[in-house]
């Protein structure tokens, strides 16, 4: 009767009540809980398993369709509650192949990558003079008669830093040059790539086209060849380079799946509290730390909190579909669960490599200070700081929290996720298997506690 | 009559006398090059131009012509007082293309490049199951049936140091794999890269065939993909492995030069002492390390010599030919220039990237104790400590070594050399600037006080 008069008024019956401390024989749980999972190599397993056996995995790929099975079956293997796919369907990107050189005045070759949606110059190539510009807002502001015709090149730099903020400064060159060039007739872009490394790797990333413009080709050189270019044009002589891509947004739809599995809660198994990472990576590496880490640490954390004490709520792992191309998985399990959002207690999606996790945020009603206090309390031996109340809680729990779910965010160090991001050398040798450990640790904390709690973080919260 | 008197018997007419300590006015100018060197951005600017303005320049290949002139010009643009080329000629290897992947059991794309010397695969590529030996070692001891119709995979990984010890143990592997490999009737070798990093960058560098062995491919895979391999390995089914290579040995000759300039000695043209680096480079990278900063560091070293003071002996910078494919330049100088072989004082190539000096090594009769004192003296405020007696000058002075030439290792620290050695990642980003300077102020004291000294090394050395 309960179930169904939820049906009825399309939402469930949450308690209403804030989040509340756990009792004593609780928190037992919870140092269990973190104790095994420190001492757990299970998520840097998972994490080999996945790179080696499967490896890249770009959405629409046949890395992707391997990748699923390899959910399923690991899922199942760890003898999760339930184990079910999703459907997920968008278009299919390829890469093609891709060359640069330098024609004058200095020939070299260039190492570049196609951006993720990029077209591409046919098979024949063109060449063009560039024209530098420093950020992508000098772009913008410059007169078309400085482009028309020519291959923009933006140079800017991204600075390296813990919380990975000057990303948003970066990615613009990445996400909208190719739009804002081709307004002003250039043929082509090239930005350095966003990324803190310097290394002859090119980084990759989804880029947009802006409607009504021309679709010109957009690609990113490694550092050291933007260093190049710039050194190059310090010659006050014109650059020309030579851009061959046949990258290509195809007509073909693909199908692929969110992979979800479950610890169910022995009170409550239709609240859940979703953690989760996700499966598709791009096609350079072997997706590590980009997004295999959280695959493997949320999978890893869910199963060591199902071996010392199931929790009253379901804890859900959702392994999301394409999620580098324009969060498809996501916005496919929103619309999915839309009925069922306000049984979506909490989550947190890890998303940010596997560096150690340095301090914790949330988004909450404001009602459930001593829960988080006592959260802070259980975190603090793993190294982990009380933040604010201003999670996001990662890229696929964005259109949930935008509905209104709560958040959290268990904040990584990002000191050097930029310089693997996208590459080819997002490989597993990056990855440390003590800080799996505390990812996982920490990620288990927080879903037993959340899951355990009586109480909620409220909903619909601005 | 002098001169007469020394071509007629082969030698010309050195002091005899060991080199002895300068004098206050002499140690005057030693201390003005010093400071000289270490405020001058000259090595630096040098290399940026070498790198940026020619870039790649493997033996036999356009680069390596567009180096010639581009060392023609630049010593002459820095006033040298005589520029010269003298012609080496050797068989011209080409890279073509190189591509690798993981078939069965969990198929993946494998980065790869050829190794100098090798051949190919044909266009349409080979396959085969992988056999893995640790060492090279292991492979020499392995039963040939073993290994027979396979593909050999050697994973041993080189250790790093200040000193690059390890290069010796790891390079066997490189260099002689393919012959022991092919003996056994393996069909193609890969081999871990020699290299430090952990990059996804492939290290390449020479091999050679045993007389009356087939000649089979041989490529080094990057240490990630060596480890996805490993990792692919332990899963316990066998583990095939695609491989398509076009390079080639081929029937053609070319030729290019050794590239010299000389600061002329003011009392004793005649007499010089030979500093340098190598002018080729691998084609990966722009030659930024290996040796854009040896060819930098000494031509930077003469020229700020000769405009502080003008030493007695000539300082004779030489910029070697193909030293990557088999010494070429220093098999055709030494020839050459057999007959003035006593008139070559000492030397000292710098061909170790362009990490700062730590220490200096020698090879002389013994009786310049006090010289040695005097410039550790010297080289102190450099941070360079006083070596010992087995100094090896450095690749391209070998055969001038053994054929009794004093030589000396100006050693620098090559922690990270083998990170960068022979790949992509051997760019200009890579080098500091004051690490530059400090090599050049260095190369600049040793070159102006063993072309001052009045006396000599010794000769025809054990």
């Amino acid at each position: 009767m309960k179930n169904l008069l939820a049906v009825v008024l399309g939402v469930v019956c949450v308690s209403g009540m804030a989040a509340e401390p756990l009792v004593k024989s609780e928190l037992k749980h919870v140092q269990q809980i973190r104790e095994a999972a420190l001492k757990s190599s299970l998520g840097y397993d998972i994490l080999e398993s996945l790179t080696t056996e499967v490896g890249p995995r770009m959405a629409g790929t046949e890395g992707d369709a391997r990748a699923v099975k390899w959910a399923v079956a690991k899922f199942k293997q760890l003898g999760f509650d339930s184990v079910k796919k999703e459907p997920v369907t968008f278009p299919v990107w390829n890469r093609g192949i891709e060359k640069a050189e330098v024609l004058a005045p200095y020939p070299q070759p260039l190492m570049i990558t196609a951006l993720g949606n990029s077209v591409g110059t046919g098979p024949k190539g063109l060449r063009g003079e560039i024209v530098h510009f420093e950020t992508f807002k000098q772009l913008t502001e410059a007169e078309a008669g400085k482009v028309e015709g020519k291959i923009v090149f933006i140079s800017y730099k991204m600075k390296k830093t813990r919380d990975g903020s000057d990303y948003g400064n970066a990615v613009a060159a990445r996400s909208r040059g190719a739009s804002e060039a081709a307004k002003k007739g250039a043929k082509a872009i090239v930005i350095r790539s966003i990324g803190t490394d310097s290394d002859r790797l090119p980084h990759t990333g989804m880029m947009r086209y802006a409607e009504n413009v021309t679709k010109i080709p957009a690609a990113a050189l490694s550092n050291p060849d933007a260093d190049l270019l710039l050194n190059q044009l310090k010659r006050g002589k014109p650059v020309e380079i030579g851009l061959t891509m046949t990258a290509e947004q195809t007509a073909k739809q693909y199908t692929s799946y969110n992979v979800i599995g479950e610890i169910k809660g022995y009170e409550k198994p239709d609240e859940v509290v979703v953690i989760g990472g996700h499966l598709d990576s791009w096609d350079l590496g072997t997706g590590a730390v980009d997004d295999g880490a959280g695959v493997a640490i949320t999978m890893a954390a869910a199963k060591i909190v199902s071996e010392i004490k199931r929790p009253r709520r379901t804890i859900r792992v959702i392994l999301w579909a394409n999620e580098e191309q324009g969060l498809h998985g996501a916005k496919a399990y929103a619309e999915a669960h839309k009925d069922e959002l306000r049984q979506h207690i909490t989550g947190s999606e890890s998303d940010f490599g596997a560096g150690p996790i340095w301090s914790f945020d949330w988004r909450t009603d404001g009602k459930s200070a001593a829960f988080l206090d006592q959260m802070a309390l259980m975190l603090k031996p793993l190294g982990v700081e009380k933040g604010s109340n201003r999670a996001w809680g990662g890229p696929d729990l964005s259109p949930l929290r935008r509905d209104g779910m709560s958040v959290f965010s268990l904040r990584q160090d990002g000191t050097d996720y930029f310089d693997l991001h996208h590459t080819a050398n997002d490989t597993l040798d990056k990855v440390e298997p003590e800080n799996m450990a505390q990812n996982v640790a920490v990620y288990a904390v927080f879903a037993y506690m959340t899951a355990q709690t009586k109480g909620d973080f409220g909903f619909n919260l601005k």
